[in-house]
């Protein structure tokens, strides 16, 4: 009788035994291995590896679990903020010194098989904000439901398009002197601006103890220490040296990350997974967001940030991202609704490209909000064309039209039916 | 406290529940959900789809276990090609008739997490044989580990590659018309063919009762049907007008196939997992072979072939093939090594091309039974470049020159030390 | 006996004879057909042409002749930019009406046979300066040598990269009205910066008659009307919604953009033309410059603005644009280099993204002001990553690797001979 | 006053001032630099160059001009294949001798800006033959007319594609050594071939002293001489070990060709100039045929053939090559209509493949005439799926689905209006 796979394999099952679980029918604060949701040195690692080792690591969605794959957007409006990002580490590397660089491979990203979808909602513009939030203030959501490789909408009909799956956050832990410098230029920010912005109820977060999850370092085990580390952990929204929340959808499969170590066995830590994501990810809870998992290896070069002058991390992206060959490109200048000029303000001028592709988009049936999140889930590139040129910046926003099921060049916009269905956002029920 | 996941889905987590399961730890004619190795119109359908659904289907590697992930090549030398190709199926699809067109969606597919390895292997020339076994006679085997997107060997050193992931063979059931005519062609090939071959023990493959594994039916519970089919049932190694053992690179993750249907219910069977294949998969057992599932979606287009003037499979490639910038292009023509002249030969062409590729490598230190491997199992480009200019084929193999980790431009050929470790291919014990 | 080319054609040789020629012997204002170097609507029309008519179009390089191919940077340091751009045109489209949106098609794009070469600049910080001026304020240069498809530098070595050729400025002539808003926008803008800047001159450049070249009308003919227009035509410098200087690298060959119509007749211009440019153009003289020709036709939607909801330009990229598998990513976030902390500011992002890469290409040889010239002049992607993640913005820099003759990667920067011949820009001989 | 380009420049402006220019409006054996159009070693060169020279090319179409941009089809059915191909050159290489590569960078190729035409023949079954000349047995003509990148046809409507523009022949001159081989094999094929075929008029075209033209080698200055080389010298249709006729699309802008050297000096000759072409150039006269330039510089491997192992050309394609997203795959195995088996013949399952996208793309409304011309010209990619599933290789071909004005897919397919003007192909008169 023929026996199958009579192995004498040495070959790494990494991929059916991940390294760190989550389990989706718990808590954030409650998974077997513990998840952090700050950026501390004092963190404790949760599991160790060595260079060339192959493992997978699983992650939950950023929020814990806060946002549910139904049609009321009242999660997305009442989330909580200090509960975020639950990241899955510490990891240490064994051999890995301040100094260092911390090779990363991605070898592969994707959802879990047993929560085959993903969200993307607008922010309330008093609970988070976003980049467009002073236009369209209200909490709104998305589902969208994985087939393979490929994402569509019912809350956005008439999309589809291909996963350029990452992790929205890898970085190492920051050491005690890194740290610090972070909570201090932050508050420095909040301290110097006094007035209200337009888009977001605050211009930074600092640390705060509400909310701290600290990973295998528990309240009730050492309580001094855990208030000392959640009154100074970083939070985890802003992108900094280290990396952490970059959200550059480029980190994608088969990518490699070159990351700064700042402490001993460099404490990797990552999440926040996107199935898929448009540079700037603009309703800022714009991605795909979904739980996942990622495949890793790691290695070390030495000394690597004074021998190769790095400061912050160096990508390098992989070969299977999605590659299109249409684009409609939206610009955008450094000059406001109300005809004031800016000077050179790529932000801006990246904003009215955003907005000059939601009025276009519209002329097709979808409602701006929708827009707005298209934008921000699907795999549009966010360009600088031009910073140069006194006193405009010019930036392009470009959208792949295949990934619609009908043509939005501008010679099909004029004959377009606008009453076909295209589905609409999940709103608020109060 | 916060509970994760507070759904109110619909979704269908058909990737955690496939349709059909395999089980690598049992004989593939012991499966729980039984496969089968042979085309035939009244091989009983498994399971039942409709239109629109989503699924996941899991296939053993084409060989049904025969070949192990060990350092001889012992099993690929000893190969019992009546056992094969062990498929998943068939799949019944409601509303499908004879003329349709199934519109099969390849949504994703990839190896099975339990076992993250895949083998090329050279069959003997006496059982099997290949495109070049004339030359290299002796039974080879390579072993490729999966780490996320992307393969390597310890077999064939300083190659990483990442997978453009495919089934060898996807169709629908034969009409008894069709049958009979396919059995009838091959039979009058092989009374044509009294001469003996140079690469290949035999012309084609009849129908054998010998090795046959009919899915539902069992021998022991209809022995004449059992019979019937077995002695008439086509053997699955060519590609036909349902397309089969196509073999095609590029019905890979994405992909959308339109196959004709010619029984009721369409009888849907699909396996032989490729990791990666070069165009040709000029090895025979040449592609990474492996294990794998497929996730798929179904729809009909009612009398389609007719209306769409369809005779065989029609194939939109994926978004996310990987896609290379810098190729090494090697030609060949219709002459053969004793200078004779063929007349428009594209295979003779494609043969002379592989040759002088493997030719070139060799200079890098890899043997030429591992470039003969390299080519049949990574992401080369096979194509015909000119079919007119008489007497002469010319057909093309373009090599992806960053699969690997040395540059193999000629300027630096002439400057490789061939001392460098390549591994070796595990050979016969015997 | 044979005679060549019997033709009976209809074929319009438009290649063989522009519309507009220039001739690189004669100074930009004695051009037989007139250049101009201002925005106005009252410029007079040099030709008019029909809806899809074919021609071609030639400009001279964006200075009109000031920097030399030669090995001093004093003609940058001291190039006068009153007299700049000098555009080919305005083109009256017969049938264009305000409101309109001028279909064109960018056919192709390419240097003069005459003049195979172009010119980086990084300007002096007191006449002109540039994205990085407060850092490198001495004025340098690279010249470019074509050879087909390809840019080489004696000033920068060991780079060779195929153009992205491209117009830097394509545009209608605005309206009266549009032009007044633009005049008094700006003026605002010098009015509020009080302040000197760090790395420019000036804050605008308001209308100015030194300098001024009107096309058609010369100041001999009626002085009145000349100088009217001459003090109140915006400069070229700034894109605006009209187009004008985008700078945007992929309006290349094949390319269509949909542009705004603000007079009768449309009055397209154009020039600027680059070889070859990064995203950004950091060095503000940072594209390859240099004298060309491009190909076009045009169509018009009647109404389009309003019927499309288009404010400004769309464009949809060409299909031959050079596409790279492998890029080395920098990162940067809006922190300055004095740990100062600001708010999604994506130009600081992008300036710290540029820094990265300029710190990290050093160790390969090169100055830092020849990298500063090479991001500016060979194909780059600028990326807006994230720009919600508050406070930080995170703006990316993609280097497509293989422009380098040599491996840049970080696994080779530790090997690399630092003192091989890079080359050295063109200095300033005072 | 401003004087535009004080030069000191060296650049070499070789795009204006070609090496060996063309006359279109004189014969093809009537040039000021005399062409040639068989392969001899004694052939005089007629021009020298130098180690990394850049140069340019002209060339006239491969008919010297037998074809006219008209709407008749009589010039192709009568066209004198014995005044075939008129290649430019032999151009002398300062210090190659055999045995060495001589390495060809083609820089750019491209359309004579006053020829901006080319044409798609299919030629009559008696005179010249094709790939289904079978079918199509009478003369047709499409004509192209180039904008920019862009081709369109008057002759085939609703198709428009971006020039992958190359010379359909590059090689060196042979020696006498491998003249005699060649003459001799297919001679042995002629004489092997006793039968008659079904697309070809004759099986190999033997030398012959009709039409020949020996470039600088008159009949009048030396009758013996040149009777011996005309009587001797290889005609130019098919590819051979040393490049050659080898039609390979990818030949094309920035790529660059390893020639083997038999002859001192290499005596590099190419022309056949085409604007595009499809894998196969499957009606003969299929590609788009044009007169052209062809930019050049060339390079020396002393003894590269043996120490590369090189006995045939390799080629690196450039990195500008039209990129498409979206493909519709056809195949077709090596069993002919009449249901007859083949072994393994790859050349069969094409012709299949390529029957099977004429009988799909006659339901939006073309000819079959106009199908075959145009898989000829357009880029598709013809590829060999699998060569060893005995007994049948399945080859597919692959049409980029967006060069068409409309949607060619399979979904669209059943809503076609078949009584849209496609246009029509020239056709014979008599």
């Amino acid at each position: 009788m023929l026996v199958l796979r009579r192995t004498l394999s040495t070959a790494i099952s990494y991929a059916a035994k991940p390294l760190i679980s989550v389990d989706l029918n718990r808590s954030p604060t409650e998974q077997l291995i513990p998840l952090h949701n700050r950026w501390h040195p004092d963190i404790p690692s949760v599991i160790s590896v060595r260079r060339n080792d192959v493992f997978r690591i699983e992650c939950v969605d950023w929020t814990g679990g806060q946002i549910g794959n139904n049609d009321s957007a009242d999660d997305v409006k009442n989330v909580d903020l200090t509960r975020i990002h639950y990241l899955s580490g510490p990891i240490e590397v064994e051999g890995a010194s301040p100094g260092d660089i911390l090779v990363v491979d991605i070898l592969d990203v994707g959802p879990l098989p047993s929560s085959m979808w993903g969200f993307t909602g607008i922010f309330d513009k008093k609970n988070g904000g976003g980049f467009l939030s002073d236009i369209y203030p209200n909490a709104c959501k998305a589902i969208w439901d994985f087939s393979g490789i490929y994402a569509t909408s019912r809350h956005i009909k008439n999309v589809r398009f291909a996963g350029l799956t990452h992790p929205g956050i890898i970085g190492c832990a920051p050491s005690h002197e890194l740290l610090s410098r972070w909570n201090k230029r932050e508050q420095d920010l909040i301290n110097r601006c006094t007035h209200s912005h337009h888009q977001y109820s605050v211009f930074a977060n600092p640390p705060i103890e509400k909310g701290a999850c600290l990973g295998r370092l528990k309240f009730e085990d050492n309580k001094s220490k855990w208030k000392e580390i959640a009154t100074q952990g970083a939070r985890t929204i802003p992108p900094r040296e280290h990396g952490g929340n970059t959200d550059i959808k480029n980190i994608s499969r088969g990518s490699r990350a070159y990351l700064p170590v700042y402490v001993n066995g460099a404490k990797l830590s990552l999440g926040d997974i996107h199935f898929s994501q448009g540079d700037g990810e603009i309703a800022f809870c714009g991605a795909i967001e979904m739980s996942g998992y990622v495949d890793l290896s790691v290695d070390i070069i030495k000394d690597g940030m004074s021998r190769l002058s790095i400061n912050n991390p160096l990508i390098q992206p992989g070969p299977i991202e999605p590659r299109y060959s249409n684009y409609l490109t939206f610009q955008g200048i450094s000059v406001d609704d109300k005809d004031k000029q800016y000077f050179l303000d790529a932000t801006l001028a990246y904003r009215q490209a955003c907005l000059s592709a939601i009025r276009y988009l519209k002329l097709f049936g979808y409602s701006e909000e929708q827009v707005y999140c298209l934008l921000s889930a699907a795999p549009i590139e966010g360009r600088i064309g031009s910073i140069v040129d006194i006193p405009n910046a010019c930036c392009t926003l470009s959208l792949p039209i295949d990934i619609f099921s009908f043509d939005i060049r501008p010679q099909s916009a004029t004959q377009i039916d606008q009453n076909i269905d295209r589905g609409q956002l999940a709103k608020t029920t109060s």
